[in-house]
C-alpha cells in the first residue's frame, strides 16, 4: 500500500458515485458505509454492497478496493464486517481504532476468511479520536494485517473540541504523532482530507504539508481531489532530475574520497544522499507501475 | 467546570484587587498564594484567607472561588491547603503538578473534608514543567476529583531554558499533549496566559489559537483579559448561527438519503455535524446560563 | 556540556579540514568516521585518529574534542570505538540511538576505560530516526556517561519519508520531544544542522528557533556557522541588560510587598524572573568562560 497517493471515499448509498469509480485514476477506492452513509440507509447500502463490488470487478477497476465499515463496537460493525468480507474486495478501513483489541477482532475475521482459502485482505486504520491519537504507537504495532493509517483532522478536532484552520497549527502533534507512528510500524501513511471541495489550492497546500511530514498519500472526498493528490504525492520531474544530478556529483565524489560535499548549495551526506536515492527510487517504481496499467 | 472560559488570578496579599471580585465577569477566580505572593507576605496572605472568602461570598460573587496553593513539597504547601480548606472555596488550584502522588494527596485531604460533610471541592492542576509535560497524560487520569488542567507557558519555558514568542510554537507540542490529555480524561482544559498585558490583540491571537487547539477557556492576569477570554470562548453570534443553518441542511440531506453534502463550499459529515451541535449546544447552555444568574 | 553553543563536525577522513579545529572557537569538536568519511576510506581514517588527535592537543585546541563512531551494529562501530578511545578526546557521538542497550553498551566500554585510571567520558547521542525520536524520553535517562542529545532532522525526515522546509514544520514534533527529553534528563540538548551553508539567514532563523524551544547550541557544518552559532546563542547584551533591569524592578516590587508586577508592559511574576536571573546568570558565565580561555 505504499505507493497509495489518492484514497477516494464515496457513500455506500450512492451507487451512480459508485460506479464512476472505474473512470477515476484513484490508486485506491473506499465504498463508505460510515459517515458519508445515513443511519436508515445502511442497511440497504449493505444488500447492495457484493453487487456493486462485482460491477466495479467487470469494470476492471484499477486501484485497491476498500469498505469502510462503521465503528466497531456500533450497531452496524458486525454485519458491515460480514458483508464486505462476502465481496471481492481488497480490504477493509476501520474508522475510529482506539484499542489493539478492536484491530485484534477485525483481524481474527480476516484469518478465518483465509483460512477459508481466500486471499489475504489488509486493514486501513483511521487514527481520528483523541483515544486512537494516544494510543498509536501502540495501535500501529497491534495488528499484522493492518497496511495502513489514515489521520482523520475533522474528527479528531471535534472529538477534542477544537477548530480547524487553513494553516493547521491546531492538528500538527496528532498529525505527527500519527505519521510517525504509521511509518516506524512500516504503514502506509495517508493524510487527512480537505472538506474545502472547491478549493484546490487549500487542497495542494494541505497535501504539501503533508508529504513533508511523511505522508505517502491522502484521502480524497471527490475525483477532482484524486488528480490533485495523485499530482502533489508524486516527484516533479525537476526533483527527480536534481535527485539524479546529486546522486551523480555524489559517485563523483565518493570516487574522490569525499563523504560530504557541497552540491548547488548544499552540504550533502548520509540523510540527503538516501533521500536523493528515495526519491528517484520511488519515481521508478511509479513509472513501471504506470506502464503496467 | 466545562463553561469556564476566564480563570482570573490575584495576589493572595493584595485585597484590594481581590474585593475587586465581585464586579469582574470572570468565570472563575483564582487568591493566588503561589508566584503572585512574595514569600514574605505569605504567611500573612493565608491568615487573611478566610476573611477575603467571607467578604466575597457575603457580596454574592458570581462565579467559581479557588485558591492557589504553593507547589506541594514546600515549605507552604501544607498550611497553604489547611487555610485554603478551612473558607468557603470551590476548589484548590495545584501548581506544577509532576507526579500523580502529588494529586492524590490533594485529594485525600479533600476526601476527608468531604467525609466530615462539606461539599465536595475540585483540583486545578497546573501543567508547567519539563516533568508535568511528559506525565501529563497520567496525571490527567490520576485522581477523580481532577476537574480541570491548565498550561503554564512561561513556568514551561523557563523550565526548558527556552524563550517565549508571540506565535508560541515553542510551545506548540507541550500545549497540544496537555490539551489532549485534559479532555481525553474528560477534564476542562485551561490555556497559557498573557503576559503582554495592555496587548488586546496578542490575547486575542492567543486565545483564538487555544480554542482551536481545544481549550475551552483561559488563565487572565486583568479584568481587561476576562472580558476578551469570554468574548473569545464564546461562540460568535454568525458562527452559531451558520451552525443552526448547517444543522438544518443536515436534516434536509438526511431526508434525501444523502450522508455527505456540500454547505457553502465545504462536504459535510459525521465530524462536522459533531461540531455543529456541540457548538450550537454550548451556545444554547451559555445563553441558559447566564439567564440564570 | 551545557555551555556548548557550536558543535563543529569535519570528516576524520580529511585532515587538512581538522588541522584547522584549533583556529575556530567552537566549543567542541568532532572528528567524524560516520556519513563525513566514505565508507572506503573509514580504515584509513581510524587508523589516523590517534595522530590527528595528538596533533590537535599539541596544538592546545580550545574546546571539547569528540570522535563520532558508526551507528552501533554496523560493521565499523566497535574498531570505531577501539581507535576513539586510544585517542586523547572528551567523548564520543553516537548516531542514531534507537535503544537504550545500545548506549549501555558504550557506557560499559567507557567505565571499562575508567576503571583502567583514564579519565571520564562523556557520550552525545545522535536522536535522528523514527525509533531515536519515539523513544527518546527513555533513552534520554538510560546511561549515565550521557551527557548531551543532538536532533538529526535531515536523518530524521529522509528516515520518515519526508521533506525539509525552511520553517521546519516537518519536524517540529520530533524536535521538541527531544529538547524536552534531553533537558528533562538534565543533558544539553544540541539542535539540528542547517545544509544550506551558504545562507546565513536562514542558520540564524533556525539557531533563533532552535533557541525558542531550549536547544542550548547547534550542529555546524563549516566555521562559518560556528561564529553564527555562538552568537545566535549567547544573549545579547540588551537582552542581558533588559534582564538585569527586571531584577531590578523586582527586588524593589518585593520590598513593597508586590509578587506580580508590570514591568515594561509585560505581567512578571515567577517563571519570568527565573527566566531572567537564567539569563543573567548564564550571560556571567559565558564572560567568565571567555576570560579563562
Amino acid at each position: 500500500m505504499n505507493l497509495v497517493r489518492s484514497l477516494l471515499f464515496a457513500p455506500a448509498n450512492q451507487p451512480d458515485r459508485l460506479k464512476k469509480f472505474p473512470r477515476i485514476a484513484a490508486d485506491a477506492f473506499v465504498i463508505d458505509l460510515e459517515d458519508g452513509t445515513p443511519e436508515a440507509d445502511k442497511a440497504a447500502a449493505r444488500a447492495q454492497l457484493n453487487e456493486i463490488v462485482g460491477f466495479l470487478r467487470a469494470q476492471a477497476l484499477r486501484g485497491l478496493l476498500f469498505v469502510r465499515i462503521n465503528e466497531t463496537g456500533s450497531a452496524h460493525a458486525e454485519a458491515d464486517l460480514r458483508a464486505a468480507l462476502a465481496a471481492d474486495i481488497d480490504g477493509v478501513v476501520v474508522p475510529k481504532i482506539e484499542a489493539p483489541a478492536q484491530l485484534r477482532e477485525i483481524g481474527a475475521a480476516l484469518a478465518l476468511r483465509e483460512a477459508l482459502g481466500a486471499r489475504p485482505l489488509s486493514i486501513v486504520g483511521g487514527v481520528e479520536s483523541m483515544r486512537g491519537v494516544a494510543h498509536v504507537l501502540a495501535l500501529a504495532e497491534s495488528e499484522p494485517r493492518l497496511g495502513a493509517l489514515y489521520f482523520g483532522a475533522e474528527d479528531y478536532i471535534t472529538d477534542i473540541g477544537g477548530q480547524r484552520t487553513p494553516e493547521g497549527l491546531e492538528v500538527l502533534y496528532a498529525r505527527s504523532q500519527t505519521v510517525l507512528a504509521a511509518k516506524m510500524a512500516g504503514l502506509a501513511a495517508l493524510d487527512q482530507a480537505v472538506v474545502e471541495i472547491r478549493d484546490d489550492q487549500r487542497f495542494r497546500a494541505d497535501a504539501a504539508c503533508g508529504r513533508e511530514l511523511g505522508y505517502g498519500g491522502k484521502i480524497c472526498l471527490l475525483p477532482r481531489q484524486v488528480e490533485l493528490a495523485n499530482e502533489m504525492f508524486s516527484s516533479a520531474p525537476e526533483e527527480v532530475e536534481r535527485g539524479r544530478r546529486l546522486l551523480a556529483a555524489a559517485r563523483e565524489a565518493d570516487a574522490n574520497s569525499v563523504g560530504a560535499f557541497d552540491f548547488e548549495g548544499r552540504m550533502i551526506d548520509g540523510p540527503l544522499l538516501k533521500r536523493a536515492r528515495a526519491l528517484v527510487g520511488l519515481a521508478d517504481r511509479v513509472a513501471d507501475s504506470s506502464a503496467e496499467k
